[in-house]
């Protein structure tokens, strides 16, 4: 899911999960982050999500919200601390997972029509 | 290059860039990644790499620094200002950089050896 996040200025926060999948169960992981993104984009204070894997099952995901209570509230979410279960239990062979406060943001770059 | 980071306790900075690449001149692309990355590892105040992307083109780096004024001296760095400017006219149709500070992080999952 290749979304470029359209955020107000900073300050906002940062979930920054980095993951090494183990290849298990493929199909269940597809459904349950297409489930938990639904619901994290719902997120009282959500303004986006940048998420990208390597063929080697090495990912990073950064979800933006726009306090440190929001993030807090997401991480109580019961269907969010389930679908966790089942990245520590199936899933991931490691993981990190930090919170960041982005205090700076440099104007998008986007090519315009006459690309090389 | 997944590179999972040993970092200290924060606080310290994380260099955040997703960028959609083009698809055009991979190999010179990849050249000069690696150049880049071995310089940026090089950098006073670096703490590590992580990195990450789709077949699609798009992708996430992160790189941690110890401080703002390694982030800004390896900015002025005119290598990394020749291939941000390769990145600009050539590689990426999109891009955006921020600059956040890790507040917390939470111990790393490693799963042990008797995974299913």
């Amino acid at each position: 899911m290749p979304v470029f996040l359209n955020a107000p200025e900073p300050p906002y926060y940062a979930v920054i999960f980095a993951s090494q999948h183990g290849g298990r169960e493929i199909e269940f992981y597809d459904e349950l982050m297409e489930e938990i993104v639904t619901l994290a984009v719902q997120q009282p204070g959500y303004l986006g999500l940048e998420s990208a894997r390597n063929e080697d099952g090495f990912g990073i995901t950064i979800v933006y919200y726009d306090s440190l209570e929001a993030i807090d509230n997401w991480r109580r979410n019961p269907d969010h601390q389930r679908a966790k279960a089942a990245g520590r239990n199936t899933f991931y062979d490691a993981y990190k997972l930090r919170i960041a406060k982005v205090e700076d943001a440099y104007p998008d770059f986007v090519r315009d029509g006459d690309a090389e």
